[in-house]
């Protein structure tokens, strides 16, 4: 066990043991991109813009990786004030190959500062770039340097749609069946529950019983109102009831998951993996979605990829699907990959490849993320 | 309920509702200080400086209120950024009287970010500044305005001892007992348990039986090394352990408080209501020890103070002496404020005041704490 009395002789002894060519330069950049319209769920409120903050990290022999974090539309400056202020420090003049050590030292050095927040989403940019010139070195793609089960994984279209209007919502739910999506997720957790059991009815009623549906909450309903959720849309066949209540309010996850058989999902807001087994002992998930993007990146995701396998679940995604397509395909419990709304895919090199409801990872070594500086350029922030 | 579709509407809302002059101005400053030496915890390491991030707000009427936070040496910089760019734009044109929507709405706004991180650390600055011109407004000290049950609290003193040798942490010791402190509190958890068991055992028998005495291990034991470790410690007497095993790690606090009459204590690094509530029914804490500074300002803190008192529980405090002191004193179920040695309260025109054991609040209009200009600006980073 490391000495862990002193984190500067911890980094030292990283610093003198770790492989690798050493870092010498690590440059954020933060983006705040306009969405095509103004989307709604009933936890977040309004989304008029997402942001993308990059991290370069560069090496002495020249190798370079690009990992990258995005938010709904607020925190992108504090996300690049720690990788620059707070993370570059402790990585400049470390060696770059050994990436469960660089992340613990990050980990630890921001613990105080909460794990669970702004720091999983800048660690989340320096693993995930990290883990780029690692796969770069060893020409490898990303699902085969983290798994390797595959190299595709069947997804489903996570609409933002509590502001559309039901024919507005049934349009865009039959586009993206013609897309070829195995499955949608619907926008719920409004005041009227009423009216979003038959929201469900409805797009259940327009796709057949064979495709995939799911409902999402945003974590906006006490347990008694998801209870009576549950129960009106109790013969829909919902894949999944995602976030039917706040996310640390494990008592009400059992509560609902005690009185319905729809399986219950979260994830986006678990962000260490001390949450993740905490949900598992106590809320009764059945499916585990962490976002790589804030749990602290590729590491942070595998973490509680394993965790779920350890206990028998499938894992599931949330939001950058051009990144988690290939984590997704690289495990064998893997269940649906989420593609999200945000088009993050739109200012990369290469969009997400979908044929047939099953979504393609890359094969080029490294993560397969290249973001077009022609694109991202305008929405520069810093 | 409010509709909690569109935050903007939220926020359109309480700015047509909420009293008081509107907010004008909102200006955060990032300093960064030197500690007189280094200081070592388990869970941390090495401490060479800490950070004061303040915030000042100005309204309207000229009326004007300052709040803070802190950190162990890392992270202010995001802090500020999340003030600057998050906060303040939410806040401008607000009325400042309606404290609860205030911090409901800046809450609401960075959840997604994750309530446990840095913008725990960035609202509490932002809601203490509001409290502030709230007390001056209302011509109350800010223990009148929280409870008001008393304007004094016994307090001890809370040492960051780990890297001292036996003869300095005794010397130390005995100068805070001379001061006249109710009580200390050491740091352990090291991997080498009898040493840590030894450094209690000498202090029991240099202050004496009557005098409080805690132990901290900064979260750094597994629960088999922290149930050895209390056993140790079993006829030291203990008034509580505290962070035995990872915040998080609610069965390994189960677990030690299984096989120990020592009470536990936790709350330093619980950041949010809901992980107060999930400690309190899976961990047999004891003494809940939030910090205003990262969990959301006082009315954070004030929420944790109302869990404890429900669930028959005594409050503590973490950090920040300066401005605990009032909001301990205002409790009923108070226990005893920690003295921190982060020394904030050098850098304001009146250090904490502390008589035969019992600190004494502030008896001004507003917080209590008044930053000293021309101390901080040497240390000013932004």
């Amino acid at each position: 066990m490391t000495d862990v009395s002193d984190p500067g002789r911890v980094a030292l002894d990283a610093r003198q043991q770790s492989a690798g060519s050493p870092i010498v330069a690590i440059e954020p950049a933060h983006y705040r991109i306009p969405l095509d319209e103004a989307l709604v769920d009933a936890g977040h409120g309004l989304h008029t813009h997402f942001e993308i903050v990059t991290c370069r990290i560069v090496c002495a022999d020249g190798v370079e990786g690009t990992g990258y974090t995005y938010t709904g539309g607020r925190g992108g400056s504090a996300i690049a004030s720690m990788l620059r202020d707070t993370l570059a420090p402790l990585l400049i003049g470390q060696g770059s190959a050994a990436l469960e050590d660089l992340w613990r030292i990050q980990r630890r050095a921001v613990h105080y500062l909460g794990l669970g927040g702004i720091s999983g989403f800048a660690v989340a940019a320096s693993d995930i770039a990290l883990w780029d010139l690692h796969c770069k070195r060893e020409g490898l793609p990303l699902w085969k340097a983290t798994g390797g089960h595959s190299d595709q994984v069947a997804c489903y279209r996570g609409l933002i749609d509590l502001g559309y209007p039901e024919d507005k919502l049934l349009e865009a739910v039959a586009n993206e069946m013609a897309s070829g999506h195995v499955g949608v997720k619907l926008k719920v957790g409004r005041p009227d529950i009423a009216r979003d059991v038959r929201r469900v009815q409805s797009v259940r009623d327009l796709i057949g019983p064979e495709k995939a549906l799911m409902a999402d909450a945003n974590y906006s309903w006490e347990a008694d109102q998801a209870i009576a959720f549950a129960k009106g849309v109790e013969d829909c066949g919902l894949t999944w009831f995602e976030e039917p209540v706040a996310h640390d309010n494990f008592a009400g996850y059992a509560a609902v998951a005690a009185t319905s058989d729809i399986p219950l999902a979260s994830g986006e807001n678990l962000r260490t993996l001390g949450e993740f087994r905490t949900a598992i002992d106590f809320a009764h998930l059945s499916y585990l979605q962490p976002d790589a993007s804030n749990i602290a990146g590729i590491t942070g995701w595998l973490q509680v990829a394993d965790l779920a396998r350890d206990n028998n679940l499938p894992i599931a995604s949330h939001g950058m699907h051009e990144l988690h397509v290939s984590l997704m395909a690289a495990q064998p419990n893997a269940s649906l990959l989420e593609v999200h709304s945000f088009p993050i895919d739109a200012y990369t090199t290469a969009p997400l490849r979908v044929e047939n409801g099953v979504a393609l990872a890359p094969h080029e070594p490294g993560i397969g993320v290249n973001f077009d500086a022609d694109l991202l350029r305008p929405h520069r922030c810093v």
